[in-house]
């Protein structure tokens, strides 16, 4: 297995290089999937400019003995490892952790609250919401059908239930621009990064879900959207 | 609807009354549920003495129109409530948010790092692992029925897949007393309030998983165990 030459996620943005204390740090990446991309969007909004190792899904890199042994034993992306060989998985964390060095602008929350409320939209978005989209894609996917054991019911079910949460979230939303009112946060990258498979699973807004619709194409029209 | 007398978890502990400057909270609960556990565990081990407001699954107050406009459209619990009405949702935001106003002893981390490796660990824990015992029950309880679409066929992939968890969370222990090394953290919590519906879906650990029965007999003997 080799990785492809780091790449750098900049693209046309003006983006500061990772303040790290003297420590370099890089993250395994994959262009396509939810997860690496709640990274990305969340380093364009920061201004955190990320060296990105790119691991092919394709070739099943992240299931390879090595990347299991070295780099997550789970086989998922991303990734961010440290330059003492410290590896951190799951990009909730990655975000966490690039957080604390790069404090500004806060994404995470700006009172024990507002922390408070971060975790709880961000927690919803993802587990109540857009796992159902996730659930989908596992259960009838051939790209899943080594690892999981797929049972299309549930994706049915699973497409059920996310329309339902669909609706709920609408009305949770009301006339709010993002999810904790005025300004983003984590809550809203986590949520819309997990939306982005929706065209994998052929699930659509209905036209009716005025208020998801709108906050939706207000996250995909920000420039972070194409990280 | 009408809630009981809210109750102190304090049992035999001593216990700090809640830092609030001013405040005082309540927390929405249920003597049943992994959620709840969490954040009684939680306040157990931080010394934190939280009133609790007892919510009967058994009657599903939870699911009253009442509590769903009120306290949680999502008809789950724990949820804290401020003094101002605020509502909390999510035990893990819970918990964020009593450890601002409780620092001390740190359960989320010391330094950046070991934040962001509390935060991987309590994902994986609640999202890799326990989550599928979750699943095996919410797919074939009566408890259910109503408010899951249930498919019996994935509570029994669920339940293959949290015995293989169960083998690489073995592996990735080894013989560290808690996830993160030799100190509890929230993700022991997490795991282990995770864990304690197996016997309610009849999943026993295979006695060769020696590193994950300790680290289980460990948490349980912890008095926090019992809150």
């Amino acid at each position: 297995m080799h990785w492809q030459l780091p790449r750098s996620i900049a693209g046309s943005h003006q983006l500061a290089p990772l303040l790290t204390k003297g420590h370099t740090v890089k993250m395994y990446n994959s262009p396509s999937g939810s997860n690496p991309k709640k990274v990305r969007m969340y380093c364009a909004e920061k201004g955190i400019d990320l060296e990105l190792a790119h691991v092919s899904f394709g070739k099943e890199e992240h299931r390879s003995d090595n990347f299991k042994s070295t780099i997550n034993s789970l086989a998922r992306l991303p990734v961010l490892e440290l330059d003492d060989g410290t590896m951190i998985a799951e990009s909730v964390a990655i975000c966490r952790y690039l957080e604390e060095l790069h404090p500004e602008p806060p994404l995470f929350g700006n009172t024990p609250l507002e922390r408070a409320q971060v975790e709880m939209w961000s927690r919803r978005m993802e587990m109540e919401v857009t796992v159902n989209i996730s659930n989908i894609l596992r259960h009838t996917s051939p790209f899943f059908a080594t690892t999981v054991v797929q049972v299309p019911e549930f994706a049915d079910a699973s497409r059920k239930t996310a329309l339902q949460r669909f609706e709920w979230l609408n009305d949770e939303l009301g006339d709010k621009t993002y999810l904790l009112g005025d300004r983003l946060t984590f809550a809203d990258i986590n949520g819309y990064a997990g939306f982005v498979m929706m065209s994998q699973v052929e699930l659509e807004f209905d036209p009716k879900l005025t208020n998801l619709i709108r906050w939706y194409d207000n996250l995909a029209s920000r420039p972070s959207a194409e990280a």
